[in-house]
This record gives C-alpha cells, structure tokens and sequence, in this order.
C-alpha cells in the first residue's frame, strides 16, 4: 500500500489520477507524460520499475513489459500543489510508442 | 484563433485542456506542469510569453503577471497522442508560488 503520508499529499483527478513528467537522468530529456493510480506510484517507488495507469485502457501498465524499453527510476519527485510527480529515469531505447526517442520529437508547434 | 491544423491534433480533457510540461532552456530543469485552453495556447504561440488556464481561477493567467515571474517562450512541442504539451522556456526568477526555483524542489518522494 502506498504510504499513507504521501498518499494525503496527492491531489488526483476526478479519475484517481496523478500526471507523471518522466525525464532522463543526465540529459534532462522530457521522454514522455503519463498518468499514475496510487497502486501505479507504490509499485515505482517500490521497484524502480516505472509503472503507469493507462485511461483508454483502464488499467495499470509497467512500461517495456511489451516492448522492453523498461525505465529504471532513480528519483521521484511531488510538485508544490500534489498533482504532478517528476521521473527522473533511465530509459532502456525509445521512450516512445511510435520508435521515437521521446514522445515530443515529432511535433513542433513553435521553433526557437 | 488557434491554428486549425494544430486544434486538430489536440486531445483535451472533458474540461477542453491539454497538460502543459514546463522546462527551463539550456539547464533542462523541470520547472512546473500547468494546463492550457486553445486560447491560452495561441496566446503562447504568438507572444512567445506563456500563458496558461488556472483550473481552481476557471480562467486565462499569464504567467507572472502578478509576480513578474514571467517565461519567455523558446520552443513549443505536441506529444505524440496530442495532450501533453512542452514548453522551453527562460524562467525570471523563482518558478513556483512557494519561491522555489522549481515545483518540485520541495518534495521529494524517492532519492537518487
């Protein structure tokens, strides 16, 4: 169970969920935004295996079972207002579900 | 008015807003996660000072506006699935509400 001094500092959405920003360790690569239940957060902090809550298909999800492109955790992090959780991972090959290394490579909406 | 193309590939919340992921330019700091209505995002794309749709307010904020705490916009990104936006930013000052430098300097749920 996930301890319950964190789970009073979490503010969850009308879903139960908590947004999670996933960063590469070192490189400081914003990889990819995914969602976390309480049992997905208790299960990270407890493996280091990054674990998330999928909402179109309802239900938990440790990233790379299918793929193996797994994320070792080395830090997490809960924002000032408890709705938001910072990853600072290892990602093993593409963050991305399309082969990219991070979900946000492909689209740019404004160029520096 | 939002450019079509880009309010095509939106995917927002029952609430019409996309997550915002916040990262300082040069450093790679993850500084906050804010949300974003349509307007706040064209707001964003064509004054390149971001701005953002407070949840709790129900309506447009930008970002320091009241605090001077202003973020000058250098690049802007689309997730692959169209809800998770991210924002390279210069950050005045402090970030978070609380004077920290970041939202997540506070609390930290798992350490390195």
């Amino acid at each position: 169970m996930l301890d319950p001094a964190v789970a009073a500092r979490l503010k969850r959405t009308a879903d139960g969920l908590v947004c999670a920003v996933v960063q590469q360790h070192g490189t400081g690569e914003v990889l990819m935004v995914a969602w976390m239940d309480d049992a997905a957060l208790e299960e990270t902090l407890t493996t280091r295996q990054a674990t998330y809550f999928s909402r179109s298909r309802q239900q938990r999800w440790r990233k790379g079972e299918t793929s193996g492109h797994t994320q070792y955790v080395h830090e997490v992090r809960l924002d000032c207002d408890g709705d938001a959780l910072l990853l600072v991972v290892d990602q093993a090959g593409a963050a991305c579900h399309t082969g990219d290394r991070t979900c946000f490579d492909a689209d740019v909406l404004l160029k520096a």
